[in-house]
């Protein structure tokens, strides 16, 4: 595999703070808990955090570890090679026993390290009715996970491909060497007491997502370059960002790194225009410059120069794709913007920058979200999808306003920072 | 991964020999409908052959193709690291899934390349439970291709570990060169028409079977050094060797290479002793030197110079365990015996000689037996155990007799031939 043939490339990483990484990814990220089983979906690139998951969580007194390792190429040989029926097929019964597993107490975490651009010039249809095939499949692992009915996270791997996407014009084991180091501070792994440094950014997440609260805004009207957009808030949304409480009992900080507070947008309350602040990548393939228009909550317009087959064919997955199932404030002076770099991975790019993402809202984005049923979270504007895809809209050019439900304007963002 | 950092083994291997077995395995072995979906048991260090599977089964209208990558490294990281309550454990959620795949028409092909020495000084206690667990959780998988319910194959491809363990004295390129001339050899690609030549080799097999159906024999006495073995034969029992029909229509070649025929015995009428004339491996420990001991069926006595424990745990998972629901016989002609090898995968020893099986028979090895159901089977001394496990009593110095009902002796092979 080319992924793991250079040793040079392997030795460009801290095995220390990879270590201490892992360790920290398991502990803050997924909370596991003694004799707690663990399922690790990885791309096979990122073999080394498997390893180093399991090794940490054995020794934590996990129960039983299983990863499901995904060959990338497997999606490169399909597009190539596979009949048109091929396409409209995903392994539905793995993703059931992944949500069969989970609804029995097992954790999960997921190793970013995916190849950016892996299907770039690949057929467009084909990877459209390919992924919209894969997230119906994985709607039962989602309803898991993004419902925080279990304990789940998320934690980097530096791979080759995905360092020459981010650092393409140096070779190989400078590029992974450049990517470890900025994962390690995103992650917030650079210092002695990882734990400590947590609860203390958590405390401050948790802080400004009760000052959001305590507002109860009805909308937040984002200005800039190209945009004007006003989200309306779902009824009875809240705030949350940081840390999270699950409902088999543990305290999670699924996504790391995390810069946001975030809630649910009213799927039927979102109107005017907005210019996308950074690329997203979809299944592989990267789409570039996008604008977008919304009426009445709906998605009416979509534009790209580069990519938009990809995305419209992503927004006509169902009506909840073409809404808004969440929207999120980031300062543009967090660790992750401040380094400048675009990393082609949501997790990493949604914490540079202010966000809305298409498709399906958290359940846990309502006051008493935990236990609310998928009925009274539509009742109160929470929007429904297979699909949930995050698109950046901030930056240090946009202002945010908070409107109340009497019309009254309060300014919370200036030049893509906090008042 | 140390499987893949050597440029030079890879260059070992031939390509074109290769390819045309991955694509006879789906062919002649598997037997592939198109449109049908295909599901990959694959080690990691056998990838290149999993790919050069999938394309070739997409080129052959497959639907999905989905391969379940195992890191062996895990089972390392469990031994050395996990609770005590872990070796009791295993996915049984994913073999369930797999089993909803089969029995949706999904084809099955596993590719062999384990290491065989992996797990050689850990705890045997823990690797006990741990083989046991993983058993019982694989029994929906094994009901649909032990029962032919499907249409299921194996493949072998040369990885380093496997090669160092048959060929300890060369280099790693030398010994996955011979290894992977070994494989081509007894998988029969050394031909330009493997098709051809799997037809012939098939018809040889069928006649063989015919000869000892219409025989209908009793039992078989083996004997030779430290061996004197009568095996009761099921009633109603069928002799199969080589290409088999399955319940969804397909004719396969489930065992790549084969030359057994094989057969079930009656549960309750085994008795004698017998020496084991090659060593046998489990879930990566080597089991060497074995001696056992049977009466009226079910196995009393069991000795051997190494690796005596896991044996003796692997006979207790159940009562099933200590009876036998195969034997085989194989002439000590066959090319694998002739290479004078011993390859510590029981696909390829076991068609190096003939041999018996600890634990489940094969449903198919009865009169129309593709449709009998359990409880018709084990009426007619078929036995049922959640293990399968081949163990060699055949060598060149190895005389079996067939007894008819009435007593008549009949030679059937004479120092390892057929007479």
């Amino acid at each position: 595999m080319h992924e793991s043939g250079d040793p040079k490339a392997a030795r460009a990483i801290d095995p220390v703070k990879l270590d201490r990484l892992a360790r920290m990814a398991l502990t803050v990220g997924v909370d596991l808990a003694e004799g707690q089983n663990l399922l690790i979906i990885a791309p096979l690139a990122t073999l080394p955090m498997v390893r180093l998951l399991a090794r940490h969580a054995y020794q934590m007194g996990a129960g039983l570890v299983t990863p499901i390792l995904t060959d990338e190429d497997m999606a490169l040989i399909r597009c190539r090679h596979a009949s048109d029926h091929s396409f409209d097929q995903a392994p539905s019964w793995l993703y059931k026993g992944m949500a069969e597993a989970l609804r029995a107490n097992t954790a999960r975490i997921v190793v970013m390290g995916s190849n950016p651009t892996l299907l770039a010039g690949q057929n467009s249809d084909g990877i459209s009715r390919l992924n919209k095939a894969e997230w119906k499949a994985h709607r039962p692992v989602l309803q898991m996970t993004a419902g925080f009915g279990i304990n789940w996270g998320k934690v980097a791997y530096p791979t080759p491909a995905w360092a020459a996407a981010v650092f393409p014009d140096v070779d190989a084991a400078e590029a992974i060497s450049k990517l470890s180091d900025a994962i390690f501070a995103a992650s917030r792994v650079n210092v002695d007491d990882p734990v400590a440094e947590w609860r203390n950014h958590n405390a401050n997440l948790h802080a400004r997502a009760d000052w959001l609260n305590g507002k109860r805004f009805a909308s937040l009207r984002f200005r800039g370059p190209a945009t004007d957009l006003t989200v309306g808030l779902a009824d009875d949304h809240r705030w949350k960002g940081g840390s999270s409480a699950t409902a088999n009992g543990r305290t999670i900080t699924p996504n790391i790194p995390t810069e946001e507070v975030f809630t649910a947008p009213h799927c039927e309350r979102v109107s005017g225009h907005a210019r996308m602040t950074k690329p997203l990548a979809i299944g592989g393939t990267l789409i570039e410059g996008i604008e977008v228009r919304f009426e009445a909550g709906r998605l009416v317009d979509v534009r790209a120069s580069r990519g938009a087959d990809i995305l419209r064919r992503m927004v006509d997955t169902d009506e909840g794709a073409k809404r808004l199932g969440e929207v999120a404030l980031v300062p543009d002076s967090t660790p992750i913007s401040r380094s400048d770099l675009l990393y082609y991975v949501t997790t990493f790019d949604e914490n540079a920058a202010s966000h809305i993402a298409f498709g399906q809202c958290y359940a846990d984005c309502f006051r008493d979200g935990i236990t609310r049923s998928p009925e009274e979270v539509a009742a109160r504007g929470g929007n429904s999808s297979l699909i949930h895809v995050d698109c950046m809209i901030g930056s240090g050019e946009i202002d945010v306003d908070g409107i109340h439900a009497d019309g009254a304007v309060e300014p919370v963002m200036r030049q893509g920072e906090w008042t």
